[in-house]
């Protein structure tokens, strides 16, 4: 790694997000970077990671650790970035930021590359932020479909995976799921409380809305916000008004959590200003290189969760032109929240920007 | 059982549905039939089943079953309901039926008794229709809505339980959790297809697309219809069309599949004809007896469907105005499939014929 080229960082590397990121640039065929350099709080500075066949030792979060930095990656709390994106930047660095800190900043640009790539030259605070998962698992699908159709309304509801609450979230579904296998449970009402409650898993430790998610779904997710409205399906709205540049959008959004691992899920109801049939759209899907088109309805195959997690693409399917609304297809998409929907988004900024950097 | 009134059948008297319909004619504190008769195949002939209180003999299938009858339940599939139910007409019955066979015949009245229980009396078949599962989740809440706004278009999104597949599906879904749970999995693409397969549980076997259900979500429900829709999602549009008595309502469903055990949910985005405010809807929920409101965003209490299960009220909450469309809600319900959505409202019919029948 003594190569030339731009040094990236990447903050909050061993968290959960920051693990499938080193797994993101373990697996690249090339990178553009001379230096890596992995940072995290002092609690896991010291630690060895291996990252393109070289061990790295972890650093400290501090202001000098951004000295010389290009690019800084940030995959850590709102708050960490709200404190520490600036101090990256003030030291030189152009910090990609992946917390909901600064998406909603107008000095700010909400990126998704092949969507509005262009935006990452214009960052006055020198800080680049990456949208919230949900929106992302939709935003490579509306904005190739956006650019020949031209978008004015969207209903979505979503099929959110465990993991969008982290490792928290990780770790208690599959804690649940043990605790009501093999126990016929679910045909009466509040039967799957009453087993993880025996099982010792208290409602009001869960990341879940004190609801279970096994054998359950539950029809919230993020923090409240006033008016009915849950955080994500604000940002849903916010983020995707923002990133396709259509600020006067349309958009309902409706967020529930599935007893999903990782990957999000959304049914989407899209009105655009020109005609759009499903052969026009399938054309459209079919020449973006990050989507993959799984759309074969006579077989009965599409893209559901568990068969597309870990993957970098979006997943397209169940693509038909809506019966009784004119311009308008409704279709299922599924993303990895860990991978396009997180760390993949916030590589591949950085990787836009690396020829422009060092 | 020998009091007066008139005589009541139930065809189906051993499957999935007749099973919940027996507990719930056990569960009425009265009910308005001199006589109940127990009807099934002939493989379940004389079968012995309690009924409120009196041990009954399951008959068979046959013309003569249905003598003396006055109102004839179906809880059979499709076949079986369009070769009998006319059967059962003809020998003086109302037939009942909860298949699929006379949903859409212009002869045959489909009721919901809290939405169009007058249509009833128009049954030149001699035959009524009870909905589809899905359709009737929403059905007591859309139809209330109506009422007091005048609906005019609906975009919904379902999570569907795996008992709307039957005894097999709620049998599959309990084997597959047994056969992820505790394993791990569900962060590699295929994980979970493999521990299936390992596990003997074949995906050529499955009632669910050749899909896994466990850790996942399936973007098909029914069978495949042409141009892009499933039949579960037509049947949203046609039968809501019909029992709203909205012959032009606009309506795209998309329709998937979530592994909870019984109960389905749905988002539903509805715009109306007139102004909606959160509040008239609450109060237009709340003066309908067979909806339970719990919508309480500050403490995020809301239905879900492990924790109203076996009720037979629908359930309704996270009711919000649209933001960007207007005399637009949107709302989550939850009912249970097999009760509201199949053998308690095929009963409400029966009971609310019973006055004028014997």
């Amino acid at each position: 790694m003594s190569a030339q080229g731009p040094t990236l960082a990447l903050v909050g590397a061993t968290g959960a997000v920051g693990t499938v990121m080193i797994d993101i640039i373990n697996g690249r065929e090339s990178v553009p970077w001379g230096e890596i350099r992995l940072i995290a709080s002092a609690r896991s500075a010291g630690k060895k990671i291996v990252v393109r066949g070289e061990e790295l030792t972890v650093i400290e979060l501090k202001p000098e650790a951004f000295d010389g930095v290009d690019v800084a990656m940030f995959d850590v709390p709102d708050e960490i970035s709200a404190e520490w994106a600036p101090v990256a930047a003030a030291r030189g660095a152009v910090a990609v930021d992946n917390s909901g800190a600064f998406r909603l900043d107008d000095e700010v640009p909400l990126v998704v590359p092949e969507v509005n790539a262009a935006k990452t030259a214009d960052r006055p605070k020198g800080i680049i932020a990456n949208p919230n998962c949900t929106t992302l698992s939709m935003m490579a699908a509306l904005g190739a479909l956006h650019r020949e159709f031209g978008l004015q309304e969207l209903v979505v509801a979503s099929y959110q995976a465990a993991s969008g609450a982290g490792q928290d979230g990780i770790d208690r579904l599959y804690a649940e799921l043990e605790a009501v296998a093999g126990k016929g449970l679910g045909s009466k009402a509040g039967d799957v409380r009453a087993a993880l409650e025996a099982a010792g898993l208290s409602l009001s430790d869960t990341p879940f809305a004190g609801t279970p998610l096994a054998l359950n779904v539950i029809p919230s997710a993020g923090s409240y916000k006033g008016d009915g409205w849950f955080s994500e399906e604000l940002k849903v709205r916010n983020e995707s008004r923002k990133i396709l540049g259509i600020p006067d959008l349309k958009v309902s959004a409706t967020c529930v959590r599935v007893p999903v691992v990782t990957t999000h899920s959304l049914a989407v109801h899209a009105t655009f200003s020109r005609e759009v049939t499903v052969e026009a759209a399938h054309k459209v899907f079919e020449a973006q290189p990050s989507i993959v088109l799984v759309d074969d309805a006579e077989n009965g195959r599409f893209p559901s969760p568990a068969e597309v997690v870990g993957g970098d693409p979006t997943y397209v399917g169940r693509v038909r032109q809506a019966l009784d609304f004119p311009n308008t297809l409704d279709f299922f998409v599924c993303g990895d929240n860990l991978r396009k929907g997180a760390a993949l988004n916030t590589y591949e900024i950085a990787e836009h920007l690396a020829p422009t950097l060092g």
